[in-house]
């Protein structure tokens, strides 16, 4: 195996390598030697083993060296180009409810919204200000000269033809700026007038197109350099990109098409200018091809969300005196692409840790009458209907998740296991301290009340006695006092409680999906 | 003459190829016929007269043919690149109150961002949530993961090595993202602490020295596309784009360095890889030279700004206990630049005006007994001293700017030269109605005067008698009726009575600069 070595050693995932806590690196490139080499490497147990010519020592996954790169999905590859009739049997859409309460939902709006370039929203409350809330599902308002939100209809002194009763052509909105929003938000409040259809276009298919009929066309609108201007009392704003932005590899990543705003080209010789305008010109001819236009109608309550930077929208005229107003605003990709990935992690872990409680946690637990999984489902559901607030309900429900690697036995061969802080600790990829904290302090808890309280010790079962000892025993009154102190602590004696109290073989016991949506609530 | 037709006909000034409100044209490209081409061509009076095929006429001023391009002033041509010896003797730098009071101070802030990269406000209030206010002088603040406003001081969870004591090597902030935000600015509450100095490095000046010195890795620096990667509980982000960014001419353009962000290259050859590794670790070391960094301490109420796309900061390690707290918050250039370029314009546009006042406000007004530039010059001072509003003062001092062409005489030879309407459409292009509608409505108030003031017109001048017949004489009732329900009318009647007052020959008269600051506060 030939592997580049300050590639290899510049993802070593040691703790001393990366931050534990970020995952961010914590040495330099410039820190490591000049002519490293992996003087001796070895595989062992899906790993492979590296030790330095300068000393370290790496640990790799196997699997891991052979991933594939995921890309950060800008680009036309891995996107659905597509033209309307694609979506002759519906578009992609929600409903504003399911979309708030089901994250599946929330990830297929997102996710088609990266992969299609846009999704409506349907039922948006018909409430000013209410696409602000939309783009805050995902992601983070992008403030511009038009304001943090701005409304589409006509007005008397219009510094946009946006803020017009004319048709506008195909366009994305905003080339003028640098960086250009990368989203739009359009929520129809009104739309009574005799047209103001919208259209969408899949400026990357159309890119794709152009690149397929004509290579020389798209080559000379991927390198020529486009001003944009746009300028109003108290606005002067341009930018410079080509009509299609390719990446360092040639793909299609970015499209500005806005003839409105394409300001005076400069510096090129007359027939640079004149290739240029040929150029744009088929370009823009194949933007208007009619089987490339998804026409559709904005109702009350709609949201559309879509990608300014590869989809360009359009509207037909509409009369003037007719009532139509959209409030809009700007957002931005990145955010969206990674609310999606939080969503999908999260979604994976739930399905991970009900793995869990079907697999391993079928096992039994210490001795007791009932499994490790029906244990912990009972702690839930005691804690939940004692009224207990989320974050703790979830505490409860995972608080043995540490047992779950098959060391409980270690436990009770007089090894402590740690599965307290082992299980807050693997909790605390996805949950906050109120999680993990009772989680981790759930085991004190015992020996905490063992001391604090009278009668209490003798309540407990023979096996939880046994580990009781394993465990450290109970507490002495300073280390009680210092107990008391932590934060969480209060929290970890209610679980104990119910952690007692869980041994129940005849309790019903729900199942895991039960509280899938409290934990998604926990999550947010 | 060898123009290139349809860059020709783009560029067509007209009021029917441009919405004369906003600039924007009003055809799509696609509009224009096949083949199209000029017919005809004349010069003359500085013009160049075209007739097209399809029977358009366009005129076009032969200064505007040879005009060079802006650009936008993002890439490395234009700019200062630097060291830190270049700033021996002092720093981009400027008081606070100034900034805010003098916009020629606050141009120069500005513009030292877009040329040097970054610059200093000293003496901003030590105030939390400061740091938004001073973005909000120039542009948008941009929300990240890391709120609308970040706090960089030690803190116990620490999500990122920023909020730790540890060294910070020279980087550029949020690569990870895309569109990566393009200023950050660090506004300075405390620094007691031992060490906790910033640096700054030019990132394209280090580009530039790896470009001179190794092209070859340059090249492979610009071409290969970097993986960037944040995750934390609650966000994953990722953005693949190269280390070196450069426009489609090769310029430079933007640098994105942060070696803790970096993920796994993927899907490269391991010859791929070794050369992208020795090309990095190269630029990372020109990074790192001694004489490149600028090194200063930020103490309590200052503030940097500087270009998170460029320039790469840093910071040496501190005392764990030491008292230090920055805020910080991202931005964008985009506005920052138009915020320069509308300062630019109006301080273009007030020296216009002085210009006027000074040439052709030196002529005889109308036969009476002071210049125009006394007769508007005591206007305003009549209305400043009256305590009218700042609008009304700008509009009595600049109601009779549409004379200054020279068309003041045909007004006495009998032709209504309708001055306030020409002065209101010359004065809209930087200001808005609250100026430019008493503008307008100037000459109707003599006229609504006549008719709805007994007395009135009796105290007219000789040569306000005269204009008034040229102007249509007094108002009917009914047009008197439907004067008084304009907006601006009250405004205009004000105007107008210090008008008439402002022809007194011995009367002292403040000159234009007088007026500077007022009709600065008018523009904003």
């Amino acid at each position: 195996m030939s592997l580049s070595p300050y590639w290899l050693r510049d993802n070593c995932p040691c703790d001393g390598c990366r931050d534990p806590r970020n995952g961010q690196k914590l040495f330099q490139i410039t820190d490591l030697p000049e002519n490293l080499a992996a003087v001796e490497t070895t595989e062992a147990d899906g790993q492979l083993a590296v030790l330095w010519s300068d000393g370290h020592r790496s640990r790799y996954p196997l699997e891991w060296l052979d991933r594939a790169g995921a890309g950060d999905g800008r680009t036309e590859q891995g996107k659905r180009l597509w033209q309307a009739a694609d979506f002759a049997h519906g578009l992609p859409e929600a409903q504003w409810s399911a979309y708030l309460a089901d994250p599946a939902e929330q990830a297929a709006v997102l996710s088609a919204v990266r992969r299609s370039g846009f999704a409506l929203l349907r039922g948006v409350p018909e409430a000013e200000g209410q696409v602000l809330k939309v783009a805050e599902t995902f992601g983070y308002v992008r403030e511009t000269n038009y304001g943090k939100l701005f409304d589409v209809r006509v007005e008397a002194d219009p510094n946009n033809l946006a803020f017009t009763s004319a048709a506008i052509a195909p366009h994305t909105d905003n080339p003028y700026r640098d960086p250009v929003p990368t989203l739009q938000l359009l929520h129809c409040l009104r739309n009574e007038s005799d047209g103001g259809d919208s259209g969408l276009v899949d400026g990357f298919r159309a890119a794709a197109l152009l690149r397929a009929e004509s290579p020389g066309d798209f080559a000379v609108l991927t390198r020529t350099p486009v001003p944009f201007v746009f300028r109003d009392r108290s606005t002067e704003l341009s930018a410079e990109q080509p009509l299609i932005g390719v990446d360092a590899l040639g793909r299609i990543r970015e499209i500005r098409f806005n003839n409105r705003s394409i300001g005076t080209l400069r510096g090129l010789t007359t027939a640079e200018l004149d290739a240029f305008y040929a150029a744009y010109r088929r370009f823009a001819a194949i933007t208007l091809r009619p089987e490339l236009q998804l026409d559709f109608r904005l109702g009350p309550g709609d949201c559309l969300i879509f990608d300014n930077v590869r989809l360009l929208h359009a509207r037909t005229a509409f009369e003037q005196q007719g009532s139509r107003h959209l409030q809009g605003c700007y957002a931005d990709l990145d955010s969206l692409a990674g609310t999606l990935a939080v969503l999908d992690r999260r979604a994976a872990a739930l399905d991970e840790i009900e793995g869990l409680f079907e697999g391993e946690g079928a096992g039994e637990y210490l001795g007791e009458a009932v499994t490790m999984a029906q244990h912990m489902l009972q702690a839930g559901a005691l804690a939940e209907a004692a009224g207990a607030p989320d974050h703790l309900v979830a505490a409860a429900l995972l608080h043995d998740i540490g047992h779950f690697d098959g060391t409980g036995t270690e436990l009770m061969q007089g090894r402590d296991n740690r599965h307290s802080h082992t299980g807050a600790d693997w909790l605390a990829r996805w949950f906050g301290p109120g999680v993990t904290e009772p989680v981790r302090l759930h085991v004190a808890a015992k020996r905490y009340l063992c001391t604090a309280e009278p009668g209490y010790r003798e309540r407990l079962s023979a096996a939880s006695e046994y580990t009781l000892q394993v465990q450290g025993g109970p507490m002495d009154a300073e280390q009680a006092a210092a107990f008391a102190a932590l934060p969480g602590a209060a929290d970890a004696v209610a679980l104990r409680r119910w952690d007692e109290q869980a041994k129940d073989a005849g309790a019903a016991t729900p199942p895991f999906a039960h509280f899938r949506p409290l934990l998604w609530r926990v999550f947010a």
